[in-house]
């Protein structure tokens, strides 16, 4: 998906969420069974539920990878759930030396190997610039590295000061010089919203995907009203606080109207 | 697997090799089939051939998830072939928000729930400490925190001084802070042999996982000049060099002299 069909999206539907799908076999509802066959169903009824409110689905990893082999056949099952109108992203925060980057592409963006074909990586800048380059050469694929993250450990590194600016803006000023606006994005978190001025002087035009909005307590008024430009240029990202809204059979209406209510906060904040 | 056990193979056999499974299907012999039974009987004969030569395996999940569940499997199966006296790596370079960092720990350190079991990770210290804790829950297991990477890209952020000392420098200041030299190691690259006197100022006892020797072109007797400490405190890595010493029918007797010829090298550099 490229950037020009991911802002008609967000235009049309009136919304910015990014729906992340951090599945917890001890959270989902317990009639679903607490194993592989029970995420699956509930990630489908998930996706079905809030395919409507949403132009994004995030799938955390490390949630699949906690089960091993079955667990990547259950990534692999779920993005068949997702059509192609919302852009998918692997929130697997990788990185290494070049040849070894090289595969995490294959992994992620390259179907034929993988038997997985995401949008979007997220991805470790702490290598530098040529650990995450092989993530570029994939045509209309974007990766999404970090640079300030919602946790108080963000203060150790992150936002440290080198050379007159904090480390995270030098992972911005560093990482703009290889990628463009159509490949690459930053995580930004929602909790630091007054931070987001700094952070378009270096990335003005670029997506800033946005978790921190819900369970760790971000404020989307204020990050929108920091953090957008004139293409919205956010993805805000809400995981926990729509995926267990409800732990009945009527979990997915729980997730739904949540999914909505998060749509309808941001409709408010759009100036279309 | 406990450091007084890591360090009693050293000391047996005269050895601090680990050996990277960076098995690549593009490269191994083609008599063995391009595949994933090919890698499988690859890696069996690769281990088998250096087991007396190396106390460590370090398994880049890479090369496996590029093959995605498939590749899962892959690297179960490979774990199989390893004796519990060697110290199993997960080259994953994992890092997330403390939340997600926990279902890293049970993707490489609970094989009751995701069928893996290694010894150690590597990880990814961008987020800070927080991200890093729940990988330290875990009794008899290591965390290996990215410090000085051998590509030119540490450049970039690594070798950028913040106050007073280098980001690396910090990484080593903060991480030895919630680590111990029982359950933390560094990576530090062979290619900056000379840079290991001051990285033993802030991490005197920790062992140190050293890739860059071989294909990247490091040097083994200057890696062990400065930075070996009383204890060898050292694993030296390599992959390429010995994976694909050979390309016929005998690849795993290459294999095996490559591996002995460091050992031998090693030997060479200890003072027992």
């Amino acid at each position: 998906m490229n950037r020009q069909q991911l802002i008609e999206q967000i235009r049309l539907k009136k919304s910015y969420l990014c729906v992340g799908l951090d599945t917890d076999a001890e959270k989902i509802p317990a009639h679903l069974g607490r194993n592989a066959q029970g995420m699956l169903a509930f990630n489908q009824a998930i996706i079905e539920a809030t395919l409507p409110y949403c132009v994004s689905y995030k799938i955390n990893t490390a949630f699949y990878e906690a089960m091993g082999a079955r667990g990547w056949e259950l990534m692999q099952q779920t993005l068949e759930f997702i059509p192609s109108k919302h852009l998918v992203i692997a929130d697997a925060k990788r990185g290494d030396i070049g040849n070894t980057t090289g595969m995490y592409a294959k992994a992620f963006f390259d179907k034929s190997s993988s038997g997985l074909s995401f949008d979007a990586i997220t991805a470790a800048p702490y290598m530098g610039k040529d650990s995450l380059e092989p993530f570029f050469d994939f045509k209309n694929k974007w990766v999404i590295v970090l640079a300030l993250t919602s946790n108080a450990g963000s203060a150790d590194f992150e936002q440290q000061t080198t050379g007159g600016k904090k480390l995270y803006e030098l992972v911005l000023q560093e990482f703009t010089k290889i990628g463009t606006p159509e490949n690459l994005m930053f995580v930004v978190g929602a909790t630091k919203a007054e931070l987001f001025t700094e952070i378009r002087k270096y990335a003005p035009e670029h997506f800033l995907l946005v978790p921190g909005v819900g369970a760790q307590g971000g404020d989307l008024e204020k990050v929108a009203q920091y953090g957008m430009n004139s293409d919205v240029g956010l993805l805000v990202n809400a995981s926990r606080s729509i995926l267990y809204a409800g732990s009945g059979t009527d979990f997915a209406t729980h997730a739904a109207n949540e999914a909505k209510a998060l749509q309808q906060q941001m409709e408010k904040t759009l100036n279309l």
